[in-house]
């Protein structure tokens, strides 16, 4: 553990992150290594792997894929060196879509069959946001973003099925078509907002209790806009009954070596 | 047969055009029911679909996926109706990734085994590339447009590997930033070109001899902008052997009802 202490997170290097996320740091990665894409991981057994790789391809707005792996591989070519199993901060392990543990290292649980999948993470879009003056009131306030599970059900495939869960933040009125703008450039992590205003058209409850993250507070003349997020998968897990899986632990996030203006609309792939 | 001369490919609706075809009608599709998407049709057994989708999620400017079918399923949302066993005009019949026919009909090769992708096509960045003002030799001089297989290998997966396949239009120089701006807004329909000029540098052969498609004319000050082309998938079930499979022929693809502008960056997923 000796060492840790000694990172910041906004000076350090992907690398140098994973390398403290894997000696045992345990913290949510945002704010870390900005300016690098941070991933969602979720890995599946092979034999259910086709129908979760044709939920994200039938749900792109909420599960953007930027690698899937082979079969029992533990790295990935966006963060070369890192191992997948050992560099996010914190896991969660899955059973009969039931959550069974939250570890730091997840070497005992991985199987030789499993597929991981990294999914776009509105991390990305936040920095992109900011540069654009759009305040991120969830920042400001020093919480987690709220991320509420919406009524609307993602296209199934096959046995994978769940509902759409989305981010939401508050965005002064004259500010939400920059913010729609500046969004949109970036579908490889979830683009355009799904909804603007409006939250009992989207969702049952009340914004006060967000089923995931923490609660925002508005300023006045600030309107709720609504993301698709990538814990839109981790839900489809649970839905499913998907019989094991691997996810990082919401906000514990993999940090990889690819810079965010990678994924600019029309920038090589 | 009868009623097949009556339609005029500009005025025709896409459930009257497929129905055209079903009813034997076998020409390209290039000009038929303008600005409705027309889609590549790749059909694999399921046991090598997982690979053929993967394929394409790591190849997304070669293959952008615009639906998968479920296993034996000959429907697709993209055209309520249609039947994609008779609704194009022209087939190809690959076993072991070789030529086995081009019939007009596969009913009698289904199988309830195959999984059908639907693959995004270049005639929708064609129409807005003349809507903004660029010239298309290849409509001009009434040949089919040039495609190129380069030496560069497609990222593969599992057991499918193959080269990338290039489309090339000439382009007047003062309008190649356009036609990179008009497409990289499609990122549906192969996006952003993937080379502009220096032909040598992305090909063996010469552009006079294309191995799919026509030789194509250049007028003075053109230049030759290349993008990934939709029969990728087909070189890469030549080149990986796939034991059966159903594409469309070469032009004769399947016309569906989605507008080309639903493919504009940021419309709804």
């Amino acid at each position: 553990m000796t060492g840790t202490r000694r990172t910041t997170p906004a000076g350090t290097p992907p690398a140098a992150a994973r390398a403290a996320f894997r000696a045992g740091t345990a913290v949510p990665t945002a704010g870390w290594s900005p300016g690098f894409t941070q991933t969602n991981l979720v890995a599946v057994p092979r034999a259910w792997a086709w129908d979760v790789l044709l939920f994200t391809q039938r749900n792109p707005r909420s599960c953007p894929v930027l690698d899937v792996t082979e079969p029992g591989a533990t790295t990935t070519p966006l963060a070369p060196g890192a191992d997948l199993r050992t560099d996010l901060p914190r896991y969660r392990v899955w059973r009969d879509g039931q959550l069974a543990g939250e570890p730091t290292d997840v070497r005992e649980h991985w199987r030789e069959d499993l597929v991981a999948f990294s999914i776009g993470c509105s991390f990305t879009f936040e920095t992109a946001l900011a540069a654009a003056g759009v305040p991120l009131r969830h920042v400001e306030q020093g919480r987690n973003v709220p991320m509420y599970v919406t009524d609307r059900p993602c296209r199934p495939a096959g046995r994978v099925h769940g509902p759409l869960v989305v981010s939401m933040r508050p965005v002064p009125a004259h500010l939400v078509p920059t913010a729609v703008e500046v969004t949109a450039r970036l579908p490889a992590v979830h683009g355009a907002p799904v909804h603007v205003g409006d939250p009992g058209a989207l969702l049952a409850g009340s914004l006060d209790v967000p089923d995931f993250g923490d609660a925002v507070a508005f300023e006045p003349g600030d309107v709720p806009v609504f993301w698709a997020c990538g814990v839109t998968p981790q839900a489809a897990v649970m839905a499913s009954g998907v019989p094991f899986a691997i996810t990082h632990a919401p906000g514990h996030m993999l940090v990889t070596d690819v810079p965010d203006s990678a994924h600019q609309l029309g920038s090589p792939t």
